[in-house]
């Protein structure tokens, strides 16, 4: 590997239940094999304070939640995060791992809320001014596929319980920013077994390394 | 009166210990005799939800809190309360007053935290969208007579716990704020004894009635 300045920033997004956490291991294992640590983190949270942050979006409430006011703890919590945690791992050469960031409130808030994915620019501009994953992996999975996947595993939380149609907005989102920034963000199709959906993140991985390595 | 086809807004402010929450409640009596009555709410805070936010903010901890990750969270639980409670009330012509609101914030987040009072415009404006009081009662008073009147209150929270520097920050840009929108803010001196302040409030309060009254 050539020098860096810094570490490079990887996020990992995609609808409930794609398998986001179930191939986190698999990422850290593959860059471990080429002696490159991760610092594994994740969204809503990855601080103390953040997770409290988290906390409060993710928890059951009666009282409904302004989508402006949800964005606002998102970023609030994302704010605190990149500069208590990310950046200075960065800086310090580190490389981080992150199951979930930005593009999942283009495509939660933005997209399924239907704030717009303008009003986003504008919130995501003012907070982290232009600051971004270097490679975004995108597990893409039918709407129904990961809903289910995700019931398995027990009681659901404040987004969970949305309809259908909800996700299946966010998964548009998600696709609609992969068009946009096709160098940043690599769709994996996540239908498949577990396997399948390995291989090809090992593909986008490989990319990714020989970039980084030729410096391209 | 003339009919009116919403309820005004009217705030309080000024830095700690300046008497707000004190003055409240011959704001709230002063129109009580004139017929109207005042949904006394306050910042941060108003509803359930805003409340939560409001605990992780004032609550001591190790962590540092980055200033943006702070005013995010401002504004998350100011979106919520704006929108489930203040607007509501507006539009069904019940008056609100309000202990504390957005000067509050451009007065510690932007002058006290030194972020600056335009990037607090820019998202005051992605939130609010133009929204203000129609009258804000500033309590203006030498930060140490203000701190000194809080501590004998009780236990600090995490901005108590502020050097009095960042007060006199805080309090020069409630001043420069007053001095921009003279024809909102009004300030009165707070270091009398509480007749003298109510004396001063109950003058602003006159003027402001007379406008409504002749609608001008
Ligand atoms: N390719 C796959 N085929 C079948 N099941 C899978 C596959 N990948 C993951 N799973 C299972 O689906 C469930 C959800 O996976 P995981 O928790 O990793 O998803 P996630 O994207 O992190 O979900 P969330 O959005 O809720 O965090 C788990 O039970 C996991 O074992
Ligand atoms: N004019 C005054 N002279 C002397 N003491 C006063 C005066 N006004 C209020 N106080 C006292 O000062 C203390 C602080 O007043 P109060 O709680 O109303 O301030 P506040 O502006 O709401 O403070 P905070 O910013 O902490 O909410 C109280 O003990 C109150 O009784
Ligand atoms: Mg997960
Ligand atoms: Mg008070």
């Amino acid at each position: 590997m050539t020098t860096q300045s810094r570490g490079k920033f990887i996020t990992i997004e995609g609808t409930e239940g794609v398998g986001k956490s179930t191939n986190i291991a698999f990422i850290k294992a593959w860059f471990e094999a080429k002696n490159i640590s991760l610092l594994h983190t994740r969204e809503p949270g990855g601080t103390p304070f953040a997770e409290e942050i988290r906390e409060l979006l993710l928890s059951q409430r009666e009282e409904q939640v302004d989508a402006k006011s949800e964005l606002l703890l998102m970023y609030a919590a994302r704010a605190q995060h990149v500069s208590q945690k990310i950046k200075p791992a960065l800086e310090q050469r580190q490389w981080v791992l992150c199951d979930r960031f930005s593009d999942a409130s283009f495509a939660y808030q933005g997209a399924g809320r239907a704030l717009g994915l303008n009003k986003l620019s504008e919130l995501d501009q003012w907070v982290l001014e232009g600051f971004k994953p270097d490679l975004t992996i995108l597990l893409d999975l039918p709407v129904e596929v990961g809903l289910s996947r995700a019931q398995e595993r027990g009681p659901i939380d404040r987004f969970e319980e949305e309809k259908v149609e909800f996700f299946e907005q966010v998964r548009q989102g998600y696709l609609q920013i992969a068009q946009q920034e096709p160098e940043r963000m690599k769709i994996v199709d996540a239908r498949g077994s577990l396997e399948k959906v390995q291989q090809q993140i090992e593909q986008v991985l490989i990319h990714f390394y020989q970039q980084q390595v030729t410096g391209s």
